[in-house]
Protein backbone atom coordinates (compact mmCIF):
# COMPACT_ATOMS: atom_id res chain seq x y z
CA UNK A 1 0.00 0.00 0.00
CA UNK A 2 1.28 3.36 -0.89
CA UNK A 3 0.43 6.03 1.60
CA UNK A 4 0.68 10.17 2.03
CA UNK A 5 1.11 11.47 5.07
CA UNK A 6 0.26 15.63 5.15
CA UNK A 7 0.64 17.63 7.82
CA UNK A 8 -0.88 21.10 8.26
CA UNK A 9 -0.59 23.79 10.74
CA UNK A 10 -1.96 26.90 12.14
CA UNK A 11 -1.30 28.76 9.45
CA UNK A 12 -3.58 27.23 6.95
CA UNK A 13 -6.54 26.70 9.31
CA UNK A 14 -6.70 30.15 10.95
CA UNK A 15 -7.94 31.18 7.70
CA UNK A 16 -10.80 29.84 6.00
CA UNK A 17 -10.08 30.40 2.32
CA UNK A 18 -6.53 28.84 2.65
CA UNK A 19 -8.18 25.73 4.67
CA UNK A 20 -10.69 25.78 1.68
CA UNK A 21 -7.99 25.81 -1.11
CA UNK A 22 -6.07 22.98 1.05
CA UNK A 23 -9.12 20.95 1.25
CA UNK A 24 -9.65 21.43 -2.21
CA UNK A 25 -6.59 20.24 -3.24
CA UNK A 26 -6.08 17.36 -0.28
CA UNK A 27 -9.41 16.06 -1.77
CA UNK A 28 -7.63 15.84 -5.77
CA UNK A 29 -4.78 14.31 -4.02
CA UNK A 30 -4.21 10.32 -5.02
CA UNK A 31 -4.01 7.44 -3.36
CA UNK A 32 -4.68 6.70 0.43
CA UNK A 33 -3.70 9.58 2.25
CA UNK A 34 -4.08 10.68 6.15
CA UNK A 35 -4.11 14.23 7.12
CA UNK A 36 -2.37 15.50 10.72
CA UNK A 37 -3.42 18.91 12.33
CA UNK A 38 -3.03 20.91 14.91
CA UNK A 39 -4.30 24.23 15.22
CA UNK A 40 -1.94 26.07 18.31
CA UNK A 41 -2.82 29.34 17.44
CA UNK A 42 -7.02 29.30 17.13
CA UNK A 43 -6.80 27.63 20.68
CA UNK A 44 -4.68 30.36 22.10
CA UNK A 45 -7.26 32.81 20.55
CA UNK A 46 -10.03 30.68 22.01
CA UNK A 47 -8.58 30.02 25.86
CA UNK A 48 -7.97 34.15 25.94
CA UNK A 49 -11.27 34.86 25.86
CA UNK A 50 -11.49 32.59 28.72
CA UNK A 51 -9.34 33.81 30.36
CA UNK A 52 -6.46 30.99 29.85
CA UNK A 53 -3.26 32.99 28.56
CA UNK A 54 -1.13 30.27 26.36
CA UNK A 55 2.36 30.08 28.20
CA UNK A 56 5.14 28.59 26.01
CA UNK A 57 8.69 28.10 26.87
CA UNK A 58 11.25 27.54 24.15
CA UNK A 59 8.05 27.59 21.80
CA UNK A 60 5.95 24.44 23.04
CA UNK A 61 2.86 25.45 24.71
CA UNK A 62 2.13 24.35 28.70
CA UNK A 63 -0.79 22.13 29.10
CA UNK A 64 -2.43 22.50 32.43
CA UNK A 65 -6.03 21.00 32.77
CA UNK A 66 -7.66 24.32 31.43
CA UNK A 67 -5.04 24.37 28.70
CA UNK A 68 -6.31 20.75 27.94
CA UNK A 69 -9.72 20.92 27.60
CA UNK A 70 -9.36 23.96 25.26
CA UNK A 71 -6.90 22.08 22.63
CA UNK A 72 -9.81 19.12 22.91
CA UNK A 73 -12.32 21.73 22.41
CA UNK A 74 -10.73 23.13 19.63
CA UNK A 75 -8.47 20.54 17.91
CA UNK A 76 -10.21 17.44 18.40
CA UNK A 77 -13.98 19.33 18.19
CA UNK A 78 -14.23 22.57 16.31
CA UNK A 79 -11.30 22.27 13.83
CA UNK A 80 -11.67 18.40 13.34
CA UNK A 81 -15.01 18.03 12.70
CA UNK A 82 -15.44 21.08 10.06
CA UNK A 83 -12.08 19.85 8.09
CA UNK A 84 -14.07 16.49 8.39
CA UNK A 85 -17.41 17.95 7.35
CA UNK A 86 -15.83 19.89 4.27
CA UNK A 87 -14.01 17.07 3.09
CA UNK A 88 -17.81 14.95 2.96
CA UNK A 89 -18.96 17.85 0.53
CA UNK A 90 -15.32 16.94 -1.56
CA UNK A 91 -16.60 13.40 -2.11
CA UNK A 92 -13.87 12.40 0.77
CA UNK A 93 -14.58 10.32 3.28
CA UNK A 94 -12.80 11.53 5.55
CA UNK A 95 -12.94 10.03 9.62
CA UNK A 96 -11.99 12.29 12.47
CA UNK A 97 -10.02 11.15 14.95
CA UNK A 98 -7.64 11.50 18.22
CA UNK A 99 -5.18 9.26 18.89
CA UNK A 100 -7.34 7.78 21.86
CA UNK A 101 -10.11 6.81 19.06
CA UNK A 102 -9.42 3.16 18.36
CA UNK A 103 -6.46 3.52 20.47
CA UNK A 104 -4.95 4.90 17.51
CA UNK A 105 -1.74 6.65 19.59
CA UNK A 106 -0.94 5.63 22.98
CA UNK A 107 1.44 8.30 24.38
CA UNK A 108 3.47 8.91 28.05
CA UNK A 109 2.94 12.24 30.14
CA UNK A 110 6.14 13.39 29.30
CA UNK A 111 8.49 13.61 32.81
CA UNK A 112 9.17 16.21 34.43
CA UNK A 113 12.78 17.40 33.95
CA UNK A 114 13.37 20.95 35.02
CA UNK A 115 10.63 22.09 33.02
CA UNK A 116 6.92 20.82 33.97
CA UNK A 117 5.23 20.74 30.55
CA UNK A 118 1.90 19.57 32.15
CA UNK A 119 -0.45 17.27 30.02
CA UNK A 120 1.75 16.87 26.82
CA UNK A 121 2.23 13.16 25.41
CA UNK A 122 5.36 11.68 23.99
CA UNK A 123 4.46 9.04 21.45
CA UNK A 124 4.94 5.61 22.54
CA UNK A 125 2.67 3.38 19.83
CA UNK A 126 0.84 3.51 17.02
CA UNK A 127 -1.72 1.24 15.75
CA UNK A 128 -1.68 0.52 12.65
CA UNK A 129 -3.45 -2.41 12.03
CA UNK A 130 -6.17 -0.13 12.62
CA UNK A 131 -4.80 2.49 10.31
CA UNK A 132 -4.73 0.05 7.65
CA UNK A 133 -8.53 -0.95 8.07
CA UNK A 134 -9.44 2.46 7.53
CA UNK A 135 -7.72 3.32 3.92
CA UNK A 136 -8.97 -0.11 3.53
CA UNK A 137 -12.18 0.79 3.73
CA UNK A 138 -11.63 3.97 1.36
CA UNK A 139 -11.92 6.41 4.59
CA UNK A 140 -9.14 9.37 4.96
CA UNK A 141 -8.60 9.44 8.72
CA UNK A 142 -8.08 12.92 9.99
CA UNK A 143 -5.96 12.97 13.10
CA UNK A 144 -5.93 16.30 15.70
CA UNK A 145 -3.12 16.73 17.64
CA UNK A 146 -4.56 15.15 20.85
CA UNK A 147 -3.37 11.45 22.15
CA UNK A 148 -3.99 9.38 25.74
CA UNK A 149 -2.31 7.30 27.77
CA UNK A 150 -4.45 4.30 27.89
CA UNK A 151 -5.04 5.21 31.93
CA UNK A 152 -7.96 7.28 30.76
CA UNK A 153 -5.84 10.70 30.43
CA UNK A 154 -5.49 12.72 26.77
CA UNK A 155 -2.58 14.58 26.04
CA UNK A 156 -1.34 17.38 24.14
CA UNK A 157 0.80 16.15 21.71
CA UNK A 158 2.98 17.78 18.55
CA UNK A 159 1.24 17.31 15.57
CA UNK A 160 4.84 17.23 13.46
CA UNK A 161 5.31 14.09 15.96
CA UNK A 162 2.39 12.86 15.25
CA UNK A 163 2.61 13.13 11.40
CA UNK A 164 6.55 11.54 11.97
CA UNK A 165 5.34 8.83 14.54
CA UNK A 166 2.59 7.59 11.91
CA UNK A 167 4.91 7.54 9.22
CA UNK A 168 7.68 5.81 10.40
CA UNK A 169 5.41 3.37 11.67
CA UNK A 170 3.79 2.48 8.32
CA UNK A 171 6.81 2.65 6.84
CA UNK A 172 8.17 -0.94 7.99
CA UNK A 173 5.01 -2.60 5.79
CA UNK A 174 4.26 0.57 3.24
CA UNK A 175 5.81 2.69 1.11
CA UNK A 176 5.08 5.99 2.75
CA UNK A 177 5.77 10.15 1.56
CA UNK A 178 5.64 12.57 4.87
CA UNK A 179 4.59 16.29 3.72
CA UNK A 180 5.00 18.71 6.30
CA UNK A 181 3.28 21.92 5.26
CA UNK A 182 4.02 25.03 6.79
CA UNK A 183 4.53 29.12 5.82
CA UNK A 184 7.71 28.63 4.00
CA UNK A 185 7.69 27.65 0.15
CA UNK A 186 9.87 25.21 1.09
CA UNK A 187 13.83 25.69 2.62
CA UNK A 188 15.18 29.00 1.14
CA UNK A 189 18.76 29.91 0.23
CA UNK A 190 17.77 33.40 1.68
CA UNK A 191 14.65 33.15 4.05
CA UNK A 192 13.18 36.83 3.25
CA UNK A 193 13.31 35.02 -0.94
CA UNK A 194 10.20 32.71 -0.93
CA UNK A 195 11.57 31.91 -5.11
CA UNK A 196 15.31 30.69 -3.77
CA UNK A 197 13.67 26.99 -2.35
CA UNK A 198 16.56 24.93 -2.08
CA UNK A 199 14.72 22.06 -4.22
CA UNK A 200 16.30 18.74 -2.75
CA UNK A 201 18.43 18.48 0.35
CA UNK A 202 20.51 15.46 1.74
CA UNK A 203 22.48 14.94 4.56
CA UNK A 204 26.15 15.92 2.64
CA UNK A 205 23.90 19.55 1.81
CA UNK A 206 22.48 19.39 5.44
CA UNK A 207 25.54 19.66 7.06
CA UNK A 208 26.97 22.10 4.19
CA UNK A 209 24.02 24.29 4.81
CA UNK A 210 24.40 24.13 8.57
CA UNK A 211 28.20 24.98 8.59
CA UNK A 212 27.55 28.61 6.18
CA UNK A 213 24.27 29.08 8.80
CA UNK A 214 22.33 29.63 5.54
CA UNK A 215 19.68 26.76 7.89
CA UNK A 216 19.57 27.51 11.39
CA UNK A 217 16.90 28.45 14.67
CA UNK A 218 13.28 26.89 13.50
CA UNK A 219 14.58 24.87 10.07
CA UNK A 220 16.91 22.64 12.52
CA UNK A 221 14.47 20.48 14.36
CA UNK A 222 12.13 19.95 10.74
CA UNK A 223 15.00 18.96 8.96
CA UNK A 224 16.21 16.88 11.96
CA UNK A 225 12.83 15.61 12.25
CA UNK A 226 12.59 14.51 8.26
CA UNK A 227 15.90 12.85 8.40
CA UNK A 228 15.04 10.49 11.07
CA UNK A 229 11.91 9.46 9.67
CA UNK A 230 14.27 8.79 6.29
CA UNK A 231 16.46 6.97 8.67
CA UNK A 232 13.58 4.92 9.71
CA UNK A 233 12.34 3.75 6.71
CA UNK A 234 9.89 6.70 5.09
CA UNK A 235 10.25 6.95 1.54
CA UNK A 236 10.39 11.06 0.80
CA UNK A 237 9.74 13.77 2.83
CA UNK A 238 8.56 16.91 1.82
CA UNK A 239 8.52 20.95 3.01
CA UNK A 240 6.54 23.42 0.77
CA UNK A 241 3.26 25.60 1.05
CA UNK A 242 -0.23 24.18 1.40
CA UNK A 243 -1.24 25.60 -1.58
CA UNK A 244 1.20 23.91 -3.44
CA UNK A 245 0.62 20.34 -2.45
CA UNK A 246 -0.85 19.31 -5.31
CA UNK A 247 2.54 20.35 -7.74
CA UNK A 248 4.49 17.99 -6.21
CA UNK A 249 2.42 15.18 -7.22
CA UNK A 250 3.30 16.39 -10.40
CA UNK A 251 6.92 16.44 -10.32
CA UNK A 252 6.68 20.45 -10.41
CA UNK A 253 9.32 22.14 -7.75
CA UNK A 254 6.77 23.85 -5.11
CA UNK A 255 8.79 22.66 -2.12
CA UNK A 256 12.82 21.07 -0.84
CA UNK A 257 12.16 17.22 -1.01
CA UNK A 258 14.69 15.86 1.79
CA UNK A 259 16.57 12.55 0.41
CA UNK A 260 17.61 9.45 2.38
CA UNK A 261 20.38 9.10 -0.07
CA UNK A 262 23.59 10.96 -0.51
CA UNK A 263 24.10 12.91 -3.55
CA UNK A 264 26.87 11.17 -4.99
CA UNK A 265 24.81 7.88 -5.23
CA UNK A 266 22.93 9.42 -8.35
CA UNK B 1 -25.63 -9.45 14.56
CA UNK B 2 -27.14 -8.39 18.16
CA UNK B 3 -26.60 -4.53 18.49
CA UNK B 4 -27.50 -2.53 21.65
CA UNK B 5 -27.63 1.09 21.53
CA UNK B 6 -27.33 3.00 24.34
CA UNK B 7 -28.55 6.48 24.89
CA UNK B 8 -27.15 9.32 28.29
CA UNK B 9 -27.55 12.95 28.60
CA UNK B 10 -26.61 15.42 30.66
CA UNK B 11 -27.44 14.66 34.28
CA UNK B 12 -24.82 11.63 33.71
CA UNK B 13 -21.88 13.57 31.60
CA UNK B 14 -22.44 16.41 33.80
CA UNK B 15 -20.90 14.49 37.18
CA UNK B 16 -17.92 12.97 36.49
CA UNK B 17 -18.75 10.39 39.57
CA UNK B 18 -21.96 9.61 37.71
CA UNK B 19 -20.11 9.27 34.27
CA UNK B 20 -17.12 7.00 35.46
CA UNK B 21 -19.93 4.75 37.55
CA UNK B 22 -21.73 4.36 34.12
CA UNK B 23 -19.34 4.13 31.49
CA UNK B 24 -17.86 1.12 34.09
CA UNK B 25 -20.75 -0.37 33.92
CA UNK B 26 -20.86 0.02 29.95
CA UNK B 27 -17.65 -1.71 29.38
CA UNK B 28 -19.44 -4.90 31.15
CA UNK B 29 -22.76 -4.66 28.76
CA UNK B 30 -22.45 -7.45 26.37
CA UNK B 31 -22.17 -7.92 22.83
CA UNK B 32 -22.06 -5.22 19.70
CA UNK B 33 -22.55 -1.52 21.59
CA UNK B 34 -22.92 1.61 20.26
CA UNK B 35 -23.31 4.60 22.48
CA UNK B 36 -24.76 7.93 22.06
CA UNK B 37 -24.38 11.12 24.16
CA UNK B 38 -25.31 14.42 24.14
CA UNK B 39 -24.18 16.91 27.07
CA UNK B 40 -26.43 20.08 26.41
CA UNK B 41 -26.21 21.09 30.36
CA UNK B 42 -23.04 21.43 30.27
CA UNK B 43 -22.63 23.21 26.30
CA UNK B 44 -24.69 25.80 28.02
CA UNK B 45 -22.38 26.45 31.01
CA UNK B 46 -19.03 26.73 28.88
CA UNK B 47 -21.79 29.07 26.13
CA UNK B 48 -22.35 31.78 29.41
CA UNK B 49 -18.78 31.81 30.04
CA UNK B 50 -17.98 33.05 26.86
CA UNK B 51 -21.10 35.02 27.00
CA UNK B 52 -23.49 33.32 24.16
CA UNK B 53 -26.81 32.95 26.20
CA UNK B 54 -28.41 29.55 25.45
CA UNK B 55 -31.45 30.30 24.23
CA UNK B 56 -34.54 27.43 23.85
CA UNK B 57 -38.07 27.57 22.40
CA UNK B 58 -40.08 24.68 23.96
CA UNK B 59 -36.95 22.88 25.54
CA UNK B 60 -35.10 22.94 21.83
CA UNK B 61 -31.99 24.69 22.14
CA UNK B 62 -32.07 27.70 19.26
CA UNK B 63 -28.56 26.87 16.95
CA UNK B 64 -27.01 30.14 16.04
CA UNK B 65 -23.24 30.43 14.92
CA UNK B 66 -21.76 30.66 17.73
CA UNK B 67 -23.70 27.93 19.34
CA UNK B 68 -23.12 25.50 16.75
CA UNK B 69 -19.04 26.37 17.33
CA UNK B 70 -19.87 25.79 21.09
CA UNK B 71 -21.41 22.32 20.72
CA UNK B 72 -19.27 21.09 18.46
CA UNK B 73 -16.24 22.04 20.54
CA UNK B 74 -18.16 20.42 24.12
CA UNK B 75 -19.88 17.02 22.79
CA UNK B 76 -17.73 16.17 19.46
CA UNK B 77 -14.36 17.76 21.26
CA UNK B 78 -14.49 17.38 25.37
CA UNK B 79 -17.25 15.22 26.25
CA UNK B 80 -16.69 12.78 23.32
CA UNK B 81 -12.45 12.47 23.94
CA UNK B 82 -12.68 11.76 27.39
CA UNK B 83 -15.61 9.57 27.56
CA UNK B 84 -13.13 7.72 24.58
CA UNK B 85 -9.83 8.03 26.92
CA UNK B 86 -11.97 6.67 29.76
CA UNK B 87 -13.62 3.51 28.01
CA UNK B 88 -9.72 2.80 26.13
CA UNK B 89 -8.21 2.59 29.86
CA UNK B 90 -11.40 -0.03 30.26
CA UNK B 91 -9.89 -2.41 27.78
CA UNK B 92 -12.95 -1.22 25.20
CA UNK B 93 -12.04 -0.25 22.16
CA UNK B 94 -14.05 3.06 21.73
CA UNK B 95 -13.95 5.15 18.78
CA UNK B 96 -15.50 8.48 18.90
CA UNK B 97 -17.51 9.67 15.74
CA UNK B 98 -19.74 12.59 15.08
CA UNK B 99 -22.85 12.30 12.03
CA UNK B 100 -19.93 13.78 9.77
CA UNK B 101 -17.42 11.40 10.40
CA UNK B 102 -17.41 8.31 7.61
CA UNK B 103 -20.42 10.09 6.51
CA UNK B 104 -22.41 8.26 9.62
CA UNK B 105 -25.54 10.68 9.86
CA UNK B 106 -26.41 12.59 6.81
CA UNK B 107 -28.81 15.48 8.01
CA UNK B 108 -30.98 18.57 6.30
CA UNK B 109 -30.88 21.70 8.47
CA UNK B 110 -34.53 22.39 9.78
CA UNK B 111 -36.90 24.61 7.31
CA UNK B 112 -37.88 27.65 8.93
CA UNK B 113 -42.02 27.38 10.06
CA UNK B 114 -42.51 29.95 12.08
CA UNK B 115 -39.73 29.12 14.58
CA UNK B 116 -35.69 29.35 13.19
CA UNK B 117 -33.86 26.67 14.97
CA UNK B 118 -30.73 27.74 13.18
CA UNK B 119 -28.09 24.86 12.76
CA UNK B 120 -30.11 22.07 13.84
CA UNK B 121 -30.15 18.96 11.56
CA UNK B 122 -33.44 16.72 11.03
CA UNK B 123 -31.59 13.31 10.29
CA UNK B 124 -31.82 12.20 6.61
CA UNK B 125 -29.44 9.24 6.43
CA UNK B 126 -27.71 6.40 8.21
CA UNK B 127 -24.50 4.92 7.09
CA UNK B 128 -25.05 1.63 8.27
CA UNK B 129 -22.36 -0.45 6.21
CA UNK B 130 -19.61 1.49 7.86
CA UNK B 131 -20.99 0.93 11.26
CA UNK B 132 -21.59 -2.94 10.65
CA UNK B 133 -17.74 -2.58 9.41
CA UNK B 134 -16.46 -0.72 12.76
CA UNK B 135 -18.80 -3.11 15.17
CA UNK B 136 -17.25 -6.35 12.77
CA UNK B 137 -13.73 -5.16 13.83
CA UNK B 138 -15.07 -5.17 17.92
CA UNK B 139 -14.50 -1.24 17.96
CA UNK B 140 -17.16 0.56 20.09
CA UNK B 141 -18.73 4.00 18.27
CA UNK B 142 -19.24 6.61 20.71
CA UNK B 143 -21.49 9.33 18.81
CA UNK B 144 -21.96 12.88 19.44
CA UNK B 145 -24.76 14.71 19.09
CA UNK B 146 -23.59 16.56 16.12
CA UNK B 147 -24.16 15.38 12.53
CA UNK B 148 -23.28 17.07 8.57
CA UNK B 149 -25.42 17.65 5.66
CA UNK B 150 -23.20 16.33 2.85
CA UNK B 151 -22.28 19.93 2.12
CA UNK B 152 -19.76 21.50 4.48
CA UNK B 153 -22.13 22.28 7.18
CA UNK B 154 -22.19 21.06 10.80
CA UNK B 155 -26.03 20.76 12.43
CA UNK B 156 -26.64 20.63 16.05
CA UNK B 157 -28.93 17.30 16.36
CA UNK B 158 -31.58 15.90 19.25
CA UNK B 159 -28.98 12.77 20.59
CA UNK B 160 -32.35 10.67 20.89
CA UNK B 161 -33.06 11.24 17.40
CA UNK B 162 -29.77 9.59 16.92
CA UNK B 163 -29.98 6.75 19.16
CA UNK B 164 -33.64 5.93 17.05
CA UNK B 165 -32.33 6.72 13.88
CA UNK B 166 -29.20 4.38 14.32
CA UNK B 167 -31.73 1.70 16.09
CA UNK B 168 -34.24 1.54 12.98
CA UNK B 169 -31.98 1.75 10.21
CA UNK B 170 -29.64 -1.00 11.52
CA UNK B 171 -32.80 -2.92 12.78
CA UNK B 172 -33.48 -3.88 9.27
CA UNK B 173 -30.59 -6.31 9.25
CA UNK B 174 -29.97 -6.73 13.23
CA UNK B 175 -31.71 -7.40 16.35
CA UNK B 176 -31.34 -4.02 17.86
CA UNK B 177 -32.18 -3.11 21.86
CA UNK B 178 -32.36 0.73 22.58
CA UNK B 179 -31.47 2.36 25.90
CA UNK B 180 -32.56 5.74 26.96
CA UNK B 181 -31.11 6.52 30.14
CA UNK B 182 -32.69 9.47 31.95
CA UNK B 183 -32.95 11.23 35.25
CA UNK B 184 -35.56 8.89 36.43
CA UNK B 185 -35.44 5.24 37.58
CA UNK B 186 -38.62 4.63 34.64
CA UNK B 187 -41.82 5.43 33.69
CA UNK B 188 -43.60 6.39 37.16
CA UNK B 189 -46.94 5.54 38.49
CA UNK B 190 -46.14 8.07 40.41
CA UNK B 191 -43.30 10.77 39.75
CA UNK B 192 -42.51 11.55 42.91
CA UNK B 193 -41.68 7.90 44.09
CA UNK B 194 -38.96 6.67 42.28
CA UNK B 195 -39.99 2.95 43.59
CA UNK B 196 -43.05 3.30 41.49
CA UNK B 197 -41.80 2.22 38.42
CA UNK B 198 -43.67 0.50 35.89
CA UNK B 199 -42.22 -2.30 34.31
CA UNK B 200 -43.86 -2.80 31.13
CA UNK B 201 -45.64 -0.67 28.90
CA UNK B 202 -47.30 -1.77 25.80
CA UNK B 203 -49.90 0.81 23.65
CA UNK B 204 -53.15 -0.34 25.00
CA UNK B 205 -51.64 0.24 29.02
CA UNK B 206 -50.16 3.70 27.00
CA UNK B 207 -53.33 4.93 26.09
CA UNK B 208 -54.71 4.13 29.33
CA UNK B 209 -51.75 5.89 31.28
CA UNK B 210 -52.35 8.74 29.38
CA UNK B 211 -55.91 8.84 29.65
CA UNK B 212 -55.75 8.78 33.59
CA UNK B 213 -52.70 11.62 33.13
CA UNK B 214 -50.28 9.31 34.72
CA UNK B 215 -47.76 9.75 31.87
CA UNK B 216 -48.10 13.54 30.70
CA UNK B 217 -45.55 16.64 29.46
CA UNK B 218 -41.60 15.34 28.96
CA UNK B 219 -42.82 11.59 28.91
CA UNK B 220 -44.91 11.82 25.77
CA UNK B 221 -42.37 12.49 23.33
CA UNK B 222 -40.04 9.39 24.71
CA UNK B 223 -42.53 7.13 24.75
CA UNK B 224 -44.14 8.32 21.17
CA UNK B 225 -40.29 7.94 20.00
CA UNK B 226 -39.90 4.62 22.08
CA UNK B 227 -42.98 3.51 20.10
CA UNK B 228 -42.43 4.76 16.69
CA UNK B 229 -38.54 2.80 17.04
CA UNK B 230 -40.17 -0.48 17.74
CA UNK B 231 -43.11 -0.05 15.07
CA UNK B 232 -39.81 0.43 12.58
CA UNK B 233 -38.39 -2.85 13.79
CA UNK B 234 -36.39 -2.48 17.06
CA UNK B 235 -36.34 -5.19 19.24
CA UNK B 236 -36.49 -3.73 23.01
CA UNK B 237 -36.40 -0.36 24.10
CA UNK B 238 -35.91 0.06 27.72
CA UNK B 239 -35.83 3.47 29.68
CA UNK B 240 -34.46 3.93 33.04
CA UNK B 241 -31.29 5.46 35.29
CA UNK B 242 -27.94 5.22 34.00
CA UNK B 243 -26.59 3.10 36.84
CA UNK B 244 -29.11 0.13 36.54
CA UNK B 245 -28.22 -0.21 32.78
CA UNK B 246 -26.37 -3.33 34.03
CA UNK B 247 -29.64 -4.74 36.19
CA UNK B 248 -30.91 -4.35 32.70
CA UNK B 249 -29.27 -7.26 31.12
CA UNK B 250 -29.92 -10.19 34.21
CA UNK B 251 -33.45 -9.74 34.02
CA UNK B 252 -33.86 -7.70 36.72
CA UNK B 253 -36.63 -4.81 37.03
CA UNK B 254 -34.46 -1.78 36.45
CA UNK B 255 -36.65 0.24 34.47
CA UNK B 256 -39.52 0.21 32.20
CA UNK B 257 -39.38 -1.91 29.18
CA UNK B 258 -41.71 -0.95 26.20
CA UNK B 259 -43.42 -3.38 24.54
CA UNK B 260 -44.64 -4.30 20.72
CA UNK B 261 -46.54 -6.28 21.05
CA UNK B 262 -50.55 -6.37 22.92
CA UNK B 263 -50.70 -7.75 26.46
CA UNK B 264 -53.15 -9.94 24.84
CA UNK B 265 -50.53 -11.21 22.99
CA UNK B 266 -49.15 -13.38 25.97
Amino acid sequence: MKISIIKIGGNVIDFPEKLDEFLGQFAKFPGHKILVHGGGIMASRFGESLGVMPEMVDGRRITDKDTLDIVTMVYAGLINKNIIAKLQALHVNGIGMSGADGNIIRSKKRPVKGIDYGFVGDIQEVNTDLIKHLLSADLVPVLSAITHDKKGQLLNTNADSIASALATSLAKEHQVNLYFCFNKSGVLLDEKNENSIIPRINEDIYAELRKENVIHSGMIPKLDNAFEALQKGVHNVWIGKAENLMLSTKGKLSGTIIERHRYDLY
